[in-house]
């Protein structure tokens, strides 16, 4: 059985306490872990401030080299790492590689975004004032970064943080989800092997009261936390004087109009909705479909998601598996079964077993049920008919998040319509919300987050402007 | 009678050959004109020079000063600038109107534009060989502009070279259409009065002979020529080490689609057909209406037309009055009876009654057809079903020429394939190809010419961009 | 005695409760003003909500007409609002017109930037995940915004605020400071006689108990606070889930070379260390001066700071006048005091009279003192001597603040250095700290905040990206 | 003795008639190489033309793999392509390596810009008419290149116009030139290798008469031209419609003032004056000295130039060899005669031996002399002292070229005079004019050229901009 050792600064030294990853899938104990407490926080933030000159400084050229160099690293490594994804995730083997693949690109794009960090020439003879002057704002690390991932993206939601604070230069420590550390750890160590200075990663396994550390210590100039909405924003009250970002989640919804193509509004939202077991911050949950179009794509909705596959996730052609754990499976087998008492129907799906929660289609749903309106993280969607577009843009809209929105259609009244008044932080047209390539701005609005992520955006949060105004 | 003398750096001084200037319209003389020689243009060339200097190292508040001022001194003589526009070109008033308010908006937009010119920091350190390297780009005035500008929008065509030439500092000669000099002499006047400092504008009334010299003299940095094809792409090959931007004419086509509003489609293509006698370089021509449709378009665009009040240019109500002569009539009644010969018919008009000539529409046209494939600049449009939307494409790239194109649709696809297909300088949705605001990028490829105008695109072929290496 | 009324939305009503406006100068009373309560604030916030999707869906030629048309209202107003300014702060006359003109350029550079709100176009298919898909990211106003101005420059940072609001088309609810809330209400007065809409703008004397609202009502989107370091930071930990952006104040530190012209850096010196007797955020606070020019820089300084007229704030020559209010005079004297008593020499000035503080000249200072480390806000300068030009640097970086440093040099090596290394908003060559001009950045790091003011940038945390995801 | 055919769209197939490439140190044949005529050349525009569409609508991911691809396939091959590129130029391999380096590094950079061409959000309601309107800049390929590249970095320069037109999706036909071609050969061949489609380029090694197709051919849209002055000026009036880029030579300046790090400016000085016997349009070719540091200057100079090592360029210690051919090396001969006759002494060198020519130091010349004020483009750099900064300035600017200068200094206002005040192209602060790195934007004005080049820059002139205007 591999233990895994806290990354402190490059230094994998095991602590005294340990704890047990297991997989969601069949609860074998996958790998022990050691966990970091606030001693290793100390020497690990220690490590980040000794390194912080010499990563602020660094030409381009080098953090390309770096950056390349991990993302070469992965590469070789690929399979295995997709397969430790799988193992402590319980996701699904083609998603668990898609992971890989995208936390490899997501590093190939900060190789090329470090080179790229903006600059801006201001002409400042405006005005008498500025006459013979010239401004230059060129934008300086703001200092030691601390980021919190979750279980669900474990590898990629972590290298969203990793790979933005190595480009910008500022040095990251960073606590992965408890439950699932090993790939964030099989990251550290692939970035030290090639080329990363000592100190500007650590990787930290943290309960959850030392790991507060990361939200109050003034050490830190910016919280980077991706999770749930209500962890999130209690941190936002507790950072001090530190920046906060927040990639918090959503009930994410999906409008098909009329003059969509229905076939592939089907084959997205499936994946949308049961992919990873809708464990995914935008997550398909609320579909509306024009009442003409209603019933024929429900029907294949459901068709088409029978043909789901269900297993171990190590299975290549898996598509579905397991939750990540029972109390999970068991809250939304709650919130279903209440939907039920209230008037939903099942259209598909429904009955738990352990932590295995089948696709399940709900209809005649209200906006109030918890399946509508809170974020239901599992594999459960609501399909509801619509008769007028505005009125679907308000369903939409009647929530109290907003990250990701969807829309088939095509037209261009509708499309227009769908981007002035969605309330959320992107609009994908004749896709679903759950569209992200790791390039694009990402981030949510009202209850779901503030900031954007997406390497160049997450780099700006990193980043101070600093002007020089200079004789010209 | 009035006697306008050149501008020669803000000196207005008569000189020995005079000629008239008479109304389109009812071929009254308006004024009498003093032409420029080749004196005149030496000496407004060494006043160019004398000021250069001073122009490109004026802080950007006093271009900004100068150019709102001249702006407020059109805005107060905006009645009268009008009129002698609507005498000078027959243009109706309603048109002349909009003509000088939008020269006054161009010179708004130079006034902003002069504090924004586009500076860039480049990292070096992508290499070694650039570590502790910075560039910085900036761009700098690049000597005298030669403008050339044509009958048709005799002020604003005219301060479309005029504007962007004080705000980017270059001192600018300007050669006005023979036919059409007063109202780019009144303007020129006007920013002597407004500020601008001696030498930075001449205004030259010319014979072709003389003025060729403003495309072959080397001590311009740029030739802005809006004009004809023939002439324009001449000067090309005469330029020497200059710049050359050519703004020509073409034979835009617009698609209208089953998707789209029809009274929408109709009103613009009236406007854009038949407007200042269809002598506009963005003149809508020809017209494809999806066979569902045509019938129904084309009896309201009649409809519409017949509604059109011709008559004298002065009068508020005219919409449609003489063309600018009668050889450009006879022209335009030939290239018809031509196609009518060929085959097509007349729907609307045809009868030209001396140099009037009445807003004709043609049917079953060839596209080889002079009222097809050339530049007709006259008051006649073509209107052709089709039944495929591929094809439409194809029907308006059928053409030597790439100005703009408009495209009446509701369907996003359709948009997308208009924009990635068209082979024209601008797609315009929803509205005709004669649609144009100042501050946008205008200009054509194929033989519609070569550069952008529109202030900001203007300025940049106004400036050169110079690096600074420099440590950082 | 005029009574000044809230402004609600556009709509000015006295209220229950008033208090009194006294000249800082000799403690007249100059006018009566009615206190908002949280009555008020609520109607403030419930015409913002009416108002906002007007606001937000405005066409940018409207807004910059409002925002022109406002300037231009304060143009008319010049020396009246100059006047009431330097009556209620006590702000000698020539700055008091300094900081309407520069209101006035804040409201035109307002006007400019409301056309230019930025917008992306993203490239999607970086992957094949992304093929035949772009990005396009636009920005939408972000809500209601609540602003917190001081009395240091009552109008101007005001228009800070409110200008940038409009220009991004959020409605704003303003707190002025509660002994300064004329110019503020007279520009409400002007904005709304201009074309504002009704509920865009409120301005609300307050208390700070109600005032408090503003902090933590969830109704705002957005809190942007320019006051005292130890309020602002305060009110980061109970904004709830809005942005914050506080411009807090410095100490801010300037350094002069042998190698910088002394004539130069003494005139400046002499207004940034005693113009509205260092009641100014960028106050120039420390001087550092190389030892081998410290002798004649300190004679030259205290020569110049001698001929400064002490006066009525209303006379045109006047130079300096009274502090705020006695209680400031009276605790910038003890720091003085204490510092004196731990060493410090005085130089020049340093006896209070009443509110009134003269300039004052400190050296042999601590970096530890009140003077040098906390923000003396008061006519009181330090002037130490360096040897080495790195140590200087770190003089300047040896504080809690990082808002504005200056450096007088002719060396590339120094100016390089002091951009790379000084950790501050804003590095000023061959000026003092406290030069700005309004449309550049402005802003502080560590303790003197967080964000950045100066229209543009203002506007940044007005607006909320969106993304648009659609097919090409 | 191996044969080169030509590359016709990826087929290399011998023509009838082949000529010898010699090996400019020994003459010895060192390849046979295949002429392309008229005939090879209307397959390579035909081949183009097939290809056309698919690289323009070819997604960035794929363009990036292409582009990568060849760089790496490059890379495989490093120390053959250099050893290639030794012998068919003469080129030292120190040189010969760089030179593949920065090949290498085109191409990384191209890789990357494919995927960031530049696109424009343009608000259009600035007025009235642009109400509920939008605009939007897409920057599409302008169809075939035609590329002409010299013998001097055959390698570098022809990469420098391939990869820019693969990144904007134009298909390029290149001529190199006839005394070099087997480098661009290679590389073709490695671009096929690597998964370059079929068409997308062609290098016809041919003579003058066949090659002027190049410039008059209509079917090309843009000729990026890279060789003499006089020969590139008369094509842009031979050009027809069609683009033109031209970056020729010139006879670059250097600055070294008092305040210079001399040590510094020697060693870049040798190497700006040396390298590749001068044979570089941004050779050193005039150091002006300040008279304080002017006897220092020169003989450091001397004495470092005399330690350069002369031998066989194959040989990897070998700092100079000989020159392009004999005719050359007269010519320069020549030159340096005239000048001696004329008053100018030599320093060092002077003397030819075959086609070798010496390094070779001139003082006492006059601005009229050939080895001032014409490109040298050999071995020789002139060395004149000067009193005052901005007599200097006027020395460097005293030329009909101005490609790139450099000036060595640390004050702040000598660095601010040159960028403004020098004409040329770039201006390199503390390095010589013979400075750049592959991604800067490079090019001269006054006769060295129109255009810029630098992958980015390159690349825009390879594009043109569409406007889309839509409804928002």
């Amino acid at each position: 059985m591999k233990l895994y050792s806290p990354c402190i600064g490059g230094n994998f030294t095991p602590t005294e306490k340990t704890f047990e990853v297991k997989s969601p899938y069949n609860q074998r104990v996958i790998a022990q872990c050691s966990l970091a407490l606030s001693e290793e926080l100390e020497e690990a933030i220690l490590a980040a401030q000794r390194i912080e000159e010499e990563m602020a400084g660094m030409p381009s050229y080098q953090r390309q080299n770096i950056l390349n160099g991990i993302a070469n690293g992965m590469e070789r490594e690929r399979e295995n790492l997709a397969k430790i994804l799988c193992l402590e995730a319980g996701k699904p083997m083609k998603y668990s590689l898609g992971e890989v693949d995208r936390a490899i690109q997501t590093f190939r794009v900060a190789a090329e975004e470090c080179k790229r960090i903006p600059a801006e020439v201001i002409s400042l003879d405006w005005t008498p004032a500025g006459e013979g002057k010239e401004g230059i704002v060129k934008h300086f690390p703001v200092g030691i970064v601390a980021g919190i991932s979750p279980f669900n993206f474990p590898l990629n939601l972590s290298v969203h943080k990793i790979a933005p604070a190595i480009a910008a230069g500022c040095p990251i420590i960073l606590k992965p989800a408890r439950s699932t550390p090993l790939s964030a750890l099989e990251l550290a160590r692939i970035a030290y092997e090639n080329g990363l200075p000592e100190g500007a990663l650590s990787v930290l396994p943290m309960d959850r009261t030392s790991g507060n550390q990361l939200v109050t210590d003034e050490r830190f100039a910016l919280l980077s936390f991706t999770g749930s909405p209500q962890v999130g924003w209690d941190m936002k009250n507790q950072a001090g004087k530190k920046r906060v970002v927040l990639e918090l989640g959503g009930n994410a919804g999906v409008i098909v109009t009329q003059s969509s193509n229905i076939e592939l509004a089907v084959n997205k939202c499936v994946v949308g909705a049961f992919a990873y077991s809708g464990q995914v911050c935008i997550h398909t949950q609320r579909i509306y479909v024009h009442e003409k179009v209603f019933e024929e794509f429900l029907e294949k909705f459901a068709a088409k998601t029978r043909q789901l596959k269900v297993g171990d996730p190590l299975e290549k052609e898996t598509d579905i598996s397991s939750m990540i754990d029972e109390t999970n499976a068991i809250r939304v087998e709650g919130w279903v079964q209440d939907a039920v008492a209230d008037g939903a129907k099942i259209y598909l799906g429904g009955k738990r077993e352990g932590n295995y929660f089948p696709p399940t289609i709900l209809t005649n749903t209200k906006p109030d049920m918890n399946v509508c309106a809170m974020e239901v993280f599992g594999p459960v969607v609501t399909v509801e008919p619509f008769t007028d577009y505005n009125e679907a843009i308000k369903m939409v809209n009647n929530s109290e998040y907003g990250l990701q929105a969807g829309v088939f259609t095509n037209q261009i009244d509708e499309q227009n319509l769908a981007f002035q008044k969605l309330k959320v932080g992107g609009v994908i047209i004749n896709d679903i919300p759950t569209f992200r390539v790791d390039h694009m701005p990402y981030g949510g609005i009202k209850n779901s987050g503030i900031g954007r992520e997406g390497v160049k955006y997450a780099m700006l949060d990193m980043l101070e402007p600093k002007l020089l105004v200079r004789n010209m």
